[in-house]
């Protein structure tokens, strides 16, 4: 079906609208912007976020789709409501497209926003051409992805992947405030969360189509990006302890100096990427020397050092290896390390059916593309506890993300979301899986 | 004269009253202590020095001494008042002894008022005494060594030194409150500052008996430390200038960690002092990474450079070549690193003379010496633009300082305050210099 569909030979072609699109992603851009920096505000279940949910499911009514919203806050977009909640058995596997609407403070306007938008354009352009595909394709926009006001990321997939156990049982905000009464107002239930979760089998599978974050795909030319995986992440929290001591009175001889050995923990991390390549980056991003003054030896640093890979036994031995690293540290220093906290995300494979459907549909576009990790979390890395996921990223200028300078080029914009319907017929029609 | 005085065989027997001094160094670290962390916190000019100010006043007072405050808000304390104060001609010159009354924020009880307490004791013993001396002893406490609240450190000996020039025309405080008023409130008068100037030739000697605040006395079980400088000290602030991205998204090659630069300034200083041996001592004691989150990496990074050394051609030396290593850190980084702020003070010598005449008094109390360098600053440094300058050290405990935990043994303390009281007499002789 897809071909006689796509290729422009064939007795229809289907397209996107891509006005439509960027005109949407202008319009939300709007909801949340700081007039002076240009960066976008919109934390999980906050007002501004409400109002950017708003906007969506307006423009999804607008279109003569059925919004809903479930427990979890997520808002699901379909043609029309399933004819009852209990009769699962009738009712055809969704192929769920999305991303989230939420941002991190100051963030930029594409990371999400601009996969929702293009999921929305799809189902749209899918349920304006009539065709009757064996999945039925669903958009959606996961609550809370960033966790930048309530500090639970990825709220919203986990409940629909039904990871409830791993959420907290009465969450809350940075202030204590309770996200039972913000996700209220968001239309949610925290009550009902269990209600949120997919049975196993219903999703046939999902695809995400996202702003790469990163310079891959500026600095190679090609369009499209087709991810392999989503890395996984550790990130240790190391406690560096030496002495504190006046830096003009303490003789280098017999000094503890925690900045010394920081210094060196921070190399090591990088070496560990880089001369040792054990990972694919390895990054040291917040340290925190005490007390912090021009003329004192420091007592104490607080860093993280954050290590990510494709491949979790690759990523294991980095982390040995760096752990065999900093004992020696210990011993050239004086100083002694621990590591007072870790939190590990597995990585998570693209389906291999669904990465060669991507591939097609760029060829199919004449858009150059290359297989790519995921240096990021998405929400597809959670949905895929449930279902096989396919993610396509676009490139972003500069490389650059979570700022106010975030951006894509529009034609970059529009190619994206013609891969990702292409993409959708081909999975749709129910041959690909 | 000295020999007669000091020797227990003579005839009699000159000493301090030990009991008198530890009981006014406790009193003393009374006021502006915390009841929790024992820290003290008399900056100078605040509410708290003035309190301090004021029992330094009233122990002199009792004690039958003429304290007088002068425009910069410097006590002087004299066994009683010159006759006139343009009647300079006929005056003895003066040998000076003391130290400073304010403290860092939650500093200690020791830096600064043991000094001066032991030059109160010494021009008690000497006033007690009825010996006649051919140079005046005399007690001083200088205004705002620290600098912690108005940070215009050395504000008294700077005034006393006549380096007027180098003083702000209005100091203010952090807050931007005038220091004129805090200074009136002294005793002080901002408008009269000239009239602190101590004529050339008017001061003999300057004698600063002093904690160590380092460990070197400890480790090596000497009592006495004869300071051979002060050391000299070149602050530079650097900021390395890198590029921020996504630790996950952005691959290694390519990356301009300014984290990782600024990691490898923290090495090259600390190799300056220990493989390079061009300096004494080299720290990076303040690192100030910006973004500063775990996920991104570093766009920029501030940092402390803090070179010292007794000789200032190696101090010269060591600042060229980390100069130039810096300019390599930025080839290997893709950073730019650039000086945004330098402050120099150049290494002061004390005089071979008071050196020689500190020797032979810890001698002649059976105290093991050492000569060492002081690597923290004194108002001794100041005071050496008019006159020879000497300095006497007693043990830190653990060789901290700063810090509430600042202590050293009573019977250091004792010592100390000794040594000082026989070496004012040999100097105050005339016979010394």
């Amino acid at each position: 079906m897809s071909d006689q569909v796509l290729e422009r030979g064939g007795q229809r072609t289907l397209d996107i609208d891509p006005d439509r699109l960027l005109r949407r992603v202008a319009e939300l851009a709007r909801i949340g912007a700081d007039p002076v920096t240009g960066g976008i505000t919109r934390e999980g279940f906050s007002a501004a976020d409400r109002q950017g949910r708003a906007y969506l499911m307006d423009q999804a009514r607008a279109a003569g789709l059925t919004p809903s919203v479930d427990a979890a806050g997520n808002i699901v977009v379909r043609a029309c409501l399933p004819s009852s909640l209990g009769d699962e058995a009738g009712e055809r596997q969704v192929l769920m497209m999305g991303s989230h609407l939420d941002t991190v403070v100051n963030g930029g306007r594409l990371d999400g926003a601009y996969g929702v938008l293009a999921a929305l354009e799809v189902v749209q352009t899918l349920a304006d051409s009539g065709l009757d595909t064996v999945f039925e394709p669903v958009a959606v926009a996961f609550a809370n992805e960033e966790g930048a006001l309530f500090p639970q990321p990825f709220w919203g997939s986990m409940a629909v992947a039904g990871r409830l156990a791993a959420l907290p049982q009465e969450p809350a905000d940075h202030h204590n405030r309770p996200l039972r009464e913000a996700l209220r107002l968001a239309g949610g239930d925290l009550d009902a969360l269990g209600s949120a979760c997919w049975p196993a089998g219903s999703i046939a599978a999902y695809l995400e189509l996202h702003v790469e974050q990163g310079p891959v795909l500026e600095r190679s030319g090609n369009r499209i990006g087709v991810v392999e995986a989503i890395t996984g992440r550790t990130v240790l929290t190391l406690e560096v302890r030496g002495s504190a001591g006046h830096s003009g009175t303490s003789p280098m001889a017999g000094r503890r100096d925690a900045m010394a050995a920081a210094a060196r923990v921070v190399l090591a991390t990088e070496n560990l990427a880089t001369e040792r390549r054990l990972c694919r980056v390895a990054t040291v991003g917040r340290l925190d020397p005490h007390p912090n003054t021009p003329n004192t030896i420091a007592g104490a640093v607080r860093l993280t050092v954050d290590l990510r890979d494709t491949d979790v036994w690759r990523m294991t031995g980095a982390e040995q290896v760096l752990r065999r690293m900093l004992r020696s540290i210990e011993l050239s220093t004086g100083t002694e390390i621990e590591v007072v906290a870790e939190t590990r995300s597995d990585p998570v494979s693209a389906d291999l059916r669904l990465r060669a459907a991507i591939e097609r549909s760029a060829d199919g576009l004449d858009l150059a593309h290359e297989v790519l990790p995921s240096g990021a979390g998405h929400d597809a890395q959670v949905v895929a506890d449930l279902a096989p996921i396919g993610m396509i990223f676009v490139p972003s200028l500069g490389g650059i993300s979570h700022v106010p300078e975030e951006n894509s080029r529009p034609e970059d914009l529009v190619a994206g979301a013609r891969v990702l319907l292409r993409t959708a017929l081909r999975v749709a029609d129910g041959t690909v899986l």
